[in-house]
């Protein structure tokens, strides 16, 4: 499939070679796409906003952006994005390699994202959030910027490389959750997490070190750090780093 | 942009002057839209549904749809209104002016809204709620409505004019918050909440008086009533009142 | 309305008689549509897969899918399956009759579904999910399927029959939810819930069996098990069903 007869793509966009663009899809203007670039149907691409400076959407290679999806211009995203059906994404987002944005996430824009980050469905991140590489953020899970909404400040979330935010979390503002931290399911985060950490609860309280959580296959090895066992969705080279680190 | 000539909108609609329609934008018979309105790509406008007792939706003058939006009939809206992507409104409500509905909302219709009320992402509204003038809602709350589901009784949540609910709460059937109330992020509230308190947790419970929440950008000015010192989005007219009460 | 000259219907799908399918709509090939059935505007149906396995979407007689929904290829549902708008369903799921799918619901697929159940709004169901007959799920409630994330390690939430989750609770891998089963709105269900029990808060607690709570429209008659007063959207015979046994 390459150009839906259906889409509407605009002659000013810059588009690689070895794209598809799916059925009642819509291409803006202000927008740059790489090779490989698969856009599925029925999506809203680069749509202009006055927020993004007159910065282009910049979208990198062997990405496939999936049905429904809306991103405004003025943010740029690595080679090998992905995301689920329906997500909105704003202006003004630096983003790395290889992000997955799942289904119904809601991205304000005005944030940065590393490499290698999954955000699962219905994340909502807010202006000011700094998400680390490899960070994997589940189900519903809200990162805030307002302290005592409404106000005028913005305090951003940061998040610290390799840590996990489980499902239905809320992080509140200018909280920073440390590397290779868990926050557990349902928590609502106030303070900061120290790295390789777990916090849990409501409001969140800590509960042990990272590596004393065990897995549950009958190994009874740890874990956390999640990378000495985990590595779907890696690639090879990414994978053998961390083997390199955890085998010595 | 005028109307798109791949939107599909009813000759029986009725539409303002200096209108905007998106592509594949689908415009229903039992419409009446204002001035100035602009509507985006994919949006259904005017959804027919029984359970309007065959009510026109009415949108009013200067509003904007975003994209891939879902209104039914049956509903009216004062000027002003704003939405963000994917929101999905049903019939009977009555809203004020000026209301801003955020992305993925989710309004299941038979409610009031009242004038400046802001909704952010994914919030959801059930059936006999009754929302006041400046409230503001935050991402992912839900106001519920049985009071033992599934059940027949239908026990709406009130919430009073200028209250906050922050992310992620919950607010159990028949409850009422109060005036220039906060519920903090992540709460569970079972029991209605003081005028001028605020209430945090799972359950809530009280924590403190709304004004001895401090800003935290170094004033030590308290945080509410917020309409001292935050402003965005309101009107001057709007401003000048509230700084009169407060410069008294 | 019958099939809209704008939707984009494969000469592969199989659709049967007195269908209609909205504007902007696409059907692709591996689909299988039964009798009576509306699909509404801007939906995909039947996405393709290679997790399918080449099995096609099945969607049995009498249904209704809302707009802007997407089904992937690769799951059966049984007839009146109805929709709210912008739901996501992925490949192998196995659904009985009279399943209802809020608006914005995420199921991710590999899950088993029994009949007349009932997902609300934002529900997010997770691979290896297994949900009973009259099964009703609340607002944004998630059922999660990995005890470590992330990990190789799928450990699917059993929800009995009859059982009930209201809104915002999050309920961990391999939990199972007994038979007539209440779990109060927001709560983080960690363990075993028995059978005719109810649980609430964060983590979920044992409240009290689900016959003490009473109904509190004056009759004072115990709200659970809930067949015994609430007969919407179940057909005569099944409450007729149930009313002889509590008529016993």
């Amino acid at each position: 499939m390459p150009i839906s007869t259906t889409a509407i793509v605009s002659s000013k966009a810059s588009i690689g070679s070895n794209i598809s663009i799916g059925d009642f899809t819509i291409i803006s203007d202000n927008v740059v796409i790489g090779d490989n670039v698969s856009i599925q149907s029925h999506c809203l691409i680069g749509q202009p906003t006055p927020l993004s400076d007159g910065k282009p959407l910049i979208i990198g290679n062997d990405s496939l952006i999936r049905s429904h999806s809306i991103f405004y211009e003025g943010s740029r995203f690595g080679s090998k994005l992905m995301t689920g059906h329906c997500v909105t994404v704003r202006e003004k987002i630096e983003a790395g390699e290889n992000l997955l944005i799942g289904t119904h996430c809601d991205l304000q824009g005005h944030a940065k994202i590393g490499d290698y980050v999954r955000l699962y469905t219905g994340v909502q991140i807010n202006h000011a959030s700094d998400i680390g590489d490899f960070v994997r953020i589940y189900h519903y899970s809200v990162l805030t910027n307002d302290p005592h909404p409404p106000s005028n400040m913005v305090l951003g979330v940061k998040v610290e490389k390799y840590a996990v935010i489980a499902t239905m979390c809320c992080i509140l503002p200018g909280v920073q959750i440390g590397e290779n931290a868990l926050v557990g399911a349902g928590s609502l985060v106030r303070k900061n997490v120290e790295p390789e950490t777990v916090v849990s609860g409501v409001p969140a309280k800590y509960i042990c070190r990272s590596s004393e959580i065990k897995l549950k296959d009958g190994t009874n090895q740890p874990a956390y750090p999640w990378m000495r066992h985990f590595h779907r969705g890696y690639p090879q080279k990414i994978t053998d780093e961390w083997m390199s680190i955890y085998d010595a």
